[in-house]
C-alpha cells in the first residue's frame, strides 16, 4: 500500500490563458465547513450566487447559475439542452474552441454548418450575418474570446441579427467573462457560458451560465423530469428529450428554482468559491476590473515589443487578456517555456494546431493580472531567451512596462 | 448593484446520506494555491491520486480517476461511454437510484430492461442472474448501496456471472465506496463509480471511477479525438461515437494517460481535496474504516430502538452507513427534521417516492461518522420527538449507544 506524503506544491506565477492563480480570498472560502444541499443556509448561498452572476453577466435574465463541471461542461449543458437531432447549427470557427463547439453540437445530432477564417483573424460581423441568412439555422454557436489565437470576435451586431431572424445565439465567453465586456442583454445574446479558472480567478470546476426566456421556452418543450422524483403533473411524452441527464437544464432549473427538485448534489465548496469570486469581482467593479486587464495587457505588449520580439495578435481584435508572442526564428519555444517554469517558477502557454510551436501565449487574467506578475514574466522571458541564444534588446522590457505604469499613474487612470 | 456580505455559514452536524462533513484536512488542502494543468507538479498529483484511488477501489485496474462533476456525472460518463444506441441494458431497480440509471441509459438510446422489487428489498442474486440469462444484455447496470431505502445489494455472484456471460457490469458504488467493502476485482466488476461527498468525506464535485480492459476495449472502438487537438493517427470514422464530449472516457483517458492530450482543465482544488481525502482513507486503513462505520451504525440502531422507535431497514441487507427510521404514527416528520436543524443544528434526511413522509434517514458517513455526532443525533431526535408530542422511552437512547461503545471498547474492537 502506498500512501503519499502531504500535499507540497511549488508556488507558481501563472501567466497562461488559464487556469490562473485563484484569489486568496476564494481559496480561503473553500475551507468553509460543508452545509447540506437543502439547508436554508445553503439555498440562500445558491440564490445570492445567482444574483451576483447576473451582475457579472450584465443581464436581467432570471437564469444565471453554475454547471458543476469545468468550462466545457457549461458549453455542453447549453448546447445539449437546446440543440435537438437534426437542428441546423451555424458555427463560425476562428480557432480551436470553435472546433470544440462543432464537436459538442455534432454529438447532439445537429446538422452543422461552419464558416472558417484563418487562425489569427476574426469575422466581419456582416459575414456572419450573411451566413445566417443563407443557412437559416436554429442556433448560432460562437466563441467570444478565442484563447488559442488571442483574438476576440465582436458580437453586438450578430446578437441583434439573430434576434431579428429568430435564431438562438449561444456564446462561449469562457475566456472573457469578468475580464472584459460581455454585455449579454445589450448585445441581445440568448445564452452565454463563462469560465471560472480564467478572469474570474476561481479554480476550475464550475461553469457559470445565463440564458433568457427564448432558451427557456425550448427547454420547456423538451422537459422530462426523471423517474424517482417525477410527480403526476410532469410531462413524460416528449418529442426530443434532452440526451443528457446531468446537463439537462430543464431539470437543473427545478433544482436552482423554488421547486428545489433533487437532481445532483451541488458542489458545496466550489459554490463557496464561486460566490466569493463573484464578490471579489463586484467589489472591484466591472469597469475597474476591465481597465486593469487593459493596463497590464499594454505593459506586457510594450515590454515584449521593447525586447525586440513581435506579436502574433497585435490587431484591433486582440483578446485583451492574452498576448501571443511569435517565437523567434531558431529558438526552441518549449525549451524557453521549460526554463521559465523550472528556473523562475513562471508558467506561460504554447498553442494548438497550426500555431503549435509558433507562438507563446502570455495570459494576464484575474488575480494573475497584476504588476509584479507582469514584471516577473517579462524579466524571466528575457533571461530565458538570452540563455537560449536569442538576440534581444537587453533591459528594455521592464523599462517599457514601467513607462506604461508611470504614464497610467500620471493620467490617474489607475494603478 | 448588490454585493453580499462575507460567507458566514452555521456549523452543522450532518447526519444524512450526503453531502456529509468534509474532513478538516481535506478542507485545508483546498486552500492550496493553483498549479497549471500540465505543470509536472500537477500531473504528478494526478498520478498519485489515480494510484490511491486504485487502492480504495481494491483493484489492479489501470484506469481509476475522477470525473469532474458530482456523483451522477460519473454514472453518466461510464454509461454514455459504454452504451451505444440500441444496446440492451438490464437494470434491477430497488430504489430511486436504480431509476436514475434507467434515465441515463435511456437518454443514450439504450434498449432498457428492468426488474423491480419493492423499496426496502434487494434481489436474490440468482434472480438477477436469471434475468441476465433471459435478456442477454450487453450491460448490467446496478446500484450497490441504495441510499433512498438504506439497502445494499450483494454483488459477488452477479459480477462473476456477468464475466462468464460476457456482459459488462457497471456498478453505482457512490454511497458505499470508502465506507464498506467494494471489492472491484474480487467481485469481478467491470466499471465502478464512487462518490466523494459521502463516506469519502470530500466535498461534492468529483466522481471517482474505475474500469478494466473489457470496458477500455469498448471505448477504443468508439474513440474519436476532437478537432483542434486531433492528429493524423487518430481515427475519425467511428460507427457509434460517444454522444458526449465532456463524458467521453476515451478522450479522458488520453488526458489522464501519458499522452496528456488537452481536454478539460482539471478541477485543481477539487483534485487537491480528493488526493487528501484518499490519503485520509488509506491512513485509517480500509478495514478499520469499514469497522468504524459498522460500530457507529450499531450505536445508532440500538439508540433508536431503545427510544421505542422501529427501523425500516433492520434487515440483513442493511446499508451500513444509512439507518432508516419509521416515522411514528401521528408525527409530522418534517416538523421533527426542521426542529433538529433549527434548534440543534443537526441535519437528517427524508426520502423519496413511496417512502417520502414515511421514514427518516440517518446517515453516518466518513468524517460525520463519529461518536459525538451519534450522541448528538440521538439526543436531538429524542428531544424533538418529545417536543412534537411523541411518546418515547426517555433517556434510553444514549444509554444504549454508550453500551455499544463500552462493549466495543471492552472487546478491544476499536474506539
Amino acid at each position: 500500500m502506498t500512501v503519499y506524503r502531504e500535499l507540497n506544491t511549488p508556488l507558481r506565477t501563472i501567466m497562461t490563458p488559464g487556469p490562473v492563480e485563484a484569489d486568496p480570498r476564494v481559496l480561503r472560502a473553500m475551507s468553509t465547513p460543508i452545509l447540506g444541499q437543502f439547508d436554508p443556509a445553503f439555498t440562500q448561498i445558491m440564490n445570492e450566487t445567482m444574483d451576483m452572476l447576473r451582475q457579472v453577466f450584465q443581464t436581467k435574465n432570471h437564469w444565471a447559475f453554475p454547471i458543476d463541471g469545468t468550462s466545457r461542461s457549461g458549453l455542453e449543458a447549453v448546447l445539449t439542452s437546446v440543440v435537438a437531432p437534426g437542428d441546423k447549427v451555424l458555427i463560425p470557427i476562428f480557432g480551436r474552441f470553435g472546433h470544440l463547439l462543432t464537436e459538442i453540437a455534432e454529438r447532439n445530432g445537429a446538422q452543422i454548418h461552419t464558416i472558417e477564417t484563418e487562425w489569427g483573424q476574426v469575422f466581419d460581423q456582416d459575414e456572419i450575418i450573411e451566413a445566417l441568412e443563407r443557412v437559416k439555422p436554429k442556433v448560432l454557436a460562437i466563441v467570444h474570446g478565442e484563447t488559442s489565437t488571442g483574438c476576440m470576435q465582436p458580437l453586438d451586431k450578430v446578437g441583434k441579427a439573430c434576434r431579428e431572424m429568430g435564431i438562438i445565439s449561444i456564446v462561449d465567453a469562457v475566456a472573457t467573462i469578468a475580464g472584459t465586456e460581455v454585455k449579454v442583454d445589450e448585445w441581445q445574446l440568448d445564452a452565454v457560458i463563462g469560465g471560472t479558472q480564467k478572469c474570474f480567478s476561481v479554480p476550475s470546476g464550475m461553469a457559470p451560465i445565463t440564458y433568457n426566456e427564448r432558451v427557456e421556452k425550448i427547454l420547456s418543450s423538451r422537459k422530462k423530469v426523471e423517474r424517482g422524483v417525477r410527480t403526476a403533473e410532469d410531462a413524460v411524452d416528449v418529442l426530443h428529450p434532452i440526451q443528457s441527464n446531468y446537463f439537462d437544464l430543464s431539470q437543473l432549473q427545478d433544482y436552482w428554482g423554488p421547486r428545489r427538485l433533487n437532481h445532483h448534489t451541488e458542489a458545496t465548496s466550489m459554490l463557496y468559491a464561486l460566490r466569493e469570486g463573484a464578490r471579489v469581482v463586484l467589489e472591484e467593479g466591472l469597469e475597474a476590473r476591465f481597465a486593469r486587464h487593459r493596463l497590464h495587457e499594454k505593459a506586457i505588449m510594450e515590454g515584449v515589443k521593447a525586447m525586440g520580439l513581435t506579436l502574433f495578435n497585435d490587431v484591433p481584435w486582440k483578446l485583451p487578456m492574452v498576448t501571443c508572442v511569435n517565437i523567434p526564428e531558431g529558438i526552441d519555444g518549449e525549451a524557453v517555456r521549460s526554463m521559465l517554469l523550472e528556473q523562475f517558477g513562471i508558467e506561460i502557454a504554447s498553442s494548438f494546431g497550426p500555431l503549435h510551436g509558433k507562438i507563446w501565449r502570455i495570459g494576464a487574467m484575474g488575480y494573475s493580472c497584476r504588476k509584479e506578475n507582469v514584471f516577473a514574466v517579462l524579466a524571466g522571458l528575457e533571461a530565458a531567451l538570452i540563455r537560449n541564444g536569442a538576440v534581444v534588446q537587453r533591459g528594455e522590457a521592464l523599462q517599457a512596462a514601467l513607462n506604461v505604469y508611470e504614464t497610467a499613474a500620471a493620467e490617474k487612470v489607475m494603478m
